[in-house]
């Protein structure tokens, strides 16, 4: 069950966080001239940025960059609460594209808390291991993202 | 070594990829007003857009997103020779971040072909896995990816 964490609308630090809390955002509806501006200046393949040859692509039809999803997905996170104290600074993850995003399509994202270790050398610090799920209007998933994140730890009292 | 690829100017198939083949791109100088207009519009955190507030926090001053070094290292991939037929199309992979971008940085991108693996079941495609290191001026690597791509296969003769 997604729930709204524990603190809302305060930072959570690495204490806060446990394995199998769950997170969701807002919603993004992604407009084909935000697809075809993305592209032309990050990823200018056609199927990304022409109906015509995006129809006659292995997509079938205009789909939006995966670092586009990627980026939106973020936007999402960053947005939404709670909050990881320090930000939302990731070292290094996993992305899959399942699905083609497209036009109108509306993007949510769900996350779960999958590892959390404090740092062995640092007492301030550690890492939290989120799994993003990105789906559409229709639940489908269009992007699966698992992350390291920086996390602070709280000062101790 | 990085070399160009045999068939200079042509699409490259699955058929023509080799593990061990190294490519090279363009540069592209990230600026900073660049670096604010991205995070601006996807990852809305202090240390991507105010300067003042990114000295104060582990950066250390501005960076870029992460996300946005992802999208200009994708813009050179599309960018340079060879082409891959179809299209630059990833499936999933691995990103890690292991340095910030700063305003200012010449990003190039260096890509070796790490597997190349022919569908079991679709004669007319496969896989290639590509290692990619996105470097700065100082030969820096800011970011390492790992990306598994679609491939055609050249037509039976």
């Amino acid at each position: 069950m997604t729930h709204k964490a524990k603190l809302d609308g305060e930072d959570l630090y690495l204490d806060d966080l446990q394995v199998g809390q769950r997170f969701a955002t807002g919603s993004h509806v992604i407009s084909e001239s935000e697809i075809k501006a993305f592209a032309a200046q990050f990823d200018p393949q056609p199927f990304h940025l022409d109906d015509e040859a995006a129809k006659r692509s292995i997509f079938g039809g205009l789909a939006a960059s995966g670092w586009h999803t990627a980026a939106i997905t973020m936007r999402l996170l960053v947005e939404s609460e709670p909050r990881i104290a320090g930000g939302l600074i990731g070292v290094h993850g996993h992305i899959s594209w399942l699905r083609p995003t497209r036009p109108s399509d509306v993007l949510t994202v769900e996350s779960e808390v999958i590892e959390v270790t404090p740092s062995p050398g640092k007492p301030d610090r550690g890492h939290v291991t989120m799994r993003s799920n990105t789906r559409n209007q229709r639940g489908e998933v269009v992007q699966l993202m698992s992350f390291k994140l920086l996390a602070k730890r709280r000062s101790p009292k």
